[in-house]
């Protein structure tokens, strides 16, 4: 280790005076010849922070610099998504074999939908716990360890025992520094130190598993680090690069609109008794129209309010200032950097209203069903029947990936998908239509939403019958201009399926997509003149 | 009370003597005019088995003889399904106007499927927690109680403190009890008294909820009965009718090459560290292929094996016999009637290895991921990315429901479906490929499934990409007359898709279910000609 290594900020943050033995620089750990082609590789890091940021820039450098693209692949495991900007360099590079199980970036997502890239998606909740259990590395012998090759880790600090302090996110570091043969920690000093924001459990094995204990949004049950085995750590990177967020999605008229129909649905649930006055704890993905319902609680009418999510907005920020947000439980704090700002600036009001876990814990069905929660996510497309589509546009291209989102609204106590009622292509401002005969792509069925909401309106679907939630969905949720459509092919299927005695779900199977097909046409609408 | 009524059976199975006293006839209680048009009624039963045999029987006859077809129509909620027979009288009486969750019947299901009857399918594990929620129940205030009008419920016998002692199954009957504003007993002294043989706990809800402290399969955390408020009971009536059960289905070659197939790949788990060599807890499906796997593991080398399920069929006589079988928890016990007989001769030595609990228990998601429980079950047909169709054929007819399905293929360490290839129909013995481009109705998605089997061979699609899992789907499992058919699709939708950048699932929307529009055409087979 050249001294110049050893900073005043290394020094405060590593706390184990072996580990600050190991430290070094990447580009010589790549001179060493570490990193092989064909290595299973795990990064710290969920929906953009926690994510390392020195060395898989040095990577693509090294990859650039020495024309080696296509030839130093890797397969790549992160809890979900990290920096789209590094994502698509990688990709770029043709540096990535496989991806799981969720991503975010352009150039990324291209390559996947060109085959390029082998991709699948995971409920976040399993994935850590499937990657443990081998199921990512099925040629290999034995249950836990030296599944990858290489963690690539982000700590805001290491403990005495050489134990690491994540930064703004848990996800799936505490199981994919488990699996790796070896670990690459990058030190933060540049963020805070995050130590005692986080509850870190590991995962145990069937048969050797116990209840989670956690029966409140502020148990905490774990440690404040993640374990490591510093005999494992090969290397200690200094970084000083902040998480790259990008600002928050503004909020418009359709979200606000949206927003409202929710808050009275709960003030209705509340009087009728099915909902208690400070709700149930609160799970809501991200987007806007995440920020204008969070938004919409700041300043309505419930107060003590909790949250049990995946990731923390900006408007959660409002959330806790304005006093109606109690407590709150995530994976990752998301924050814009201006978000970031102010999260830092309230830190000592926050540090004790918030925890970060574990995805495994954080999206565990165990735990999300016995909270109670209430589940709000965005999908691409629902249909008349009430399945929705989270994942592949017009059923063949994927977007991120299913994430959380079947996690809580399978598992929820009420679960809600709201999005726009139309959205715009090329040729027609209202030319795809969020409510659909039936989704291209399944990943939430019938059996698993109580409430669908655009900004046209909620339909309440709990304890109706498939042809019944048609009716409601198709004229509360669906556009005007979709309406007529939709209602047609009701009333044709259910003549047609009612004539063969199979009207249970009535669809015209050889014509379900027709509004699919024509809107990838040149006509580019799902208006279509006739079924 | 007429003391006729008063029999030494009665006696000895009501030990309360204030419920003794409303002993009565279910005629008197008909003709009190206490059953009323639009009543909303609960009833006890699982899978054929715990169902009340004179109450559904005597309303069946009253309406029949005063010619009320149509007038006095039920709200009908049981944890699954009953008596066929009983059910299809109803059907065609009129006298169903709703029925969830679950539901097997030809005459019941024609009625649904012409939507005469509402019905819609529900995880059997969260219906119980729907129906206190009050989800059914939408325009009642309150929280918990009084949702049912009626419980009607059948025991083997009655405890001091007036708590019901059920039999074969148990079912939602808990939480159907709770849910009721009045109860009647139907006291069962034909069959034995089943005391000792369930472990019953009842739902509590969010915010108040504990972990459930199940951590192996013969753990026992709950009661030996149901609890019951002798003031709501209107009517006690003593039932001589048994279980009315099938014979089981014959295995045959086709079930047999599954069974072996997946006993294979459960040695190979062994051996590769993925699985100790006493399994983990198994669930099992009904039918001939479940029956043929239990079959096997009765013969097989594994020892000291477990089950977690919801239904326990003939074959795990054998299974317990050979002294394979450890100890076995499900929801009910639906043996044929030679099954039932030898169950009653083995009593003594099975009361101690068996215990049945409420579908909340036995369905659970968190007590089936602790577990690490192995799912096994029939799907009608599955694709080749791995989605599975549980529930309706060719996408709008409405078999029995989704039952439990879901509950233990999302959350089971090991996911399993099993099907033979094909399916006959009139004109074609294999007109129906199991393996199709897409399923017509989605009831699991890609997240969900680890192993897919025909007798044809078995596909291993854990951590692989779609591309990737639909090759190997469609070699290893698809009938060798399909598997032309299914190439064709696939190469064909991966070069258009891959045209427009849109490959990570490629579909021909337009066409993606061509096979199943075929079998419903004239030409009744799924072989088309072309794409």
């Amino acid at each position: 280790m050249a001294s110049r290594l050893l900073t005043e900020g290394i020094k405060s943050r590593v706390r184990r005076p072996s580990l600050l033995s190991k430290l070094t620089t990447i580009n010589d750990v790549i001179e060493s010849g570490f990193f092989k082609d064909g290595m299973r590789m795990g990064w710290s890091g969920f929906t953009g922070v926690g994510y390392p940021k020195i060395t898989p820039n040095a990577l693509a450098d090294y990859v650039e610099k020495n024309n080696l693209q296509g030839k130093l692949k890797f397969d790549l495991y992160v809890g979900a998504s990290t920096s789209a900007e590094v994502e698509d360099r990688w990709a770029k590079n043709g540096m990535i074999a496989r991806r799981y199980p969720y991503q975010l970036g352009r150039v990324l997502r291209n390559e996947i939908n060109k085959n390029h890239i082998k991709f699948a998606d995971k409920h976040l909740s399993e994935f850590p716990l499937d990657l443990l259990s081998g199921y990512y590395t099925l040629e290999k012998k034995g249950n836990v360890m030296e599944k990858l090759d290489v963690a690539i880790v982000e700590a805001t600090a290491i403990t005495e025992r050489g134990n690491i302090i994540p930064g703004a996110s848990v996800g799936a570091t505490p199981e994919i520094v488990q699996s790796a043969s070896k670990i690459i920690i990058e030190v933060n000093t540049e963020l805070p130190n995050f130590e005692g924001l986080h509850d870190i459990t590991l995962g145990k094995f069937a048969p050797y598993k116990f209840p989670n204990l956690i029966q409140r949004v502020d148990d905490r049950i774990g440690t404040t680090y993640i374990p490591c085995d510093s005999e494992k750590v090969i290397a200690v990177i200094e970084s000083k690069i902040p998480d790259h967020t990008s600002d928050s999605e503004p909020q418009d008229d359709t979200s606000h609109k949206i927003a409202n129909l929710i808050l009275e649905l709960f003030e209705h649930e509340v009087t009728m008794g099915r909902l208690p006055p400070q709700l149930l704890p609160l799970q809501s993905g991200v987007g806007n129209i995440a920020n204008a319902i969070i938004g919409g609680l700041a300043d309505g009418p419930f107060t003590d309010v909790e949250v049990w999510t995946e990731v923390i907005q900006d408007t959660f920020l409002d959330f806790w200032e304005h006093h109606k947000l109690a407590f709150a439980s995530a994976t990752s704090v998301g924050f814009s950097p201006a978000g970031f700002k102010r999260f830092y600036e309230m830190w000592n009001e926050l540090k004790d209203r918030l925890v970060l876990r574990g995805q495994s814990v954080s999206n565990s069905p165990e735990i999300i069903r016995r909270l109670g929660v209430i589940a709000m996510n965005t999908p691409i497309e629902f249909d008349i029947y009430s399945h929705a589509n989270s994942t592949h546009v017009c059923g063949t291209k994927m977007l991120n990936g299913i994430g959380g989102s079947a996690d809580f609204l399978r598992n929820s106590k009420l679960s809600i998908i709201h999005t726009p009622s139309t959205r715009p292509t090329k040729k027609d401002p209202i030319g795809i239509s969020c409510v659909v005969p039936m989704c291209s792509h399944i990943d939430h069925t019938e059996h698993d939403l109580d409430i669908l909401v655009t900004e046209q309106g909620l339909a309440d679907v709990r304890g109706l019958s498939p042809i019944e939630r048609a009716h409601l969905i198709i004229n509360k949720c669906a556009h005007p201009e979709y309406r007529p459509i939709l209602n047609d092919y009701l009333n044709i299927a259910e003549k047609e399926c009612m004539n063969i005695g199979a009207a249970h779900e009535p669809h015209m199977l050889d014509k379900v997509f027709k509004m699919h097909s024509n809107v990838l046409s040149e006509k580019n609408t799902m208006r279509i003149d006739s079924w």
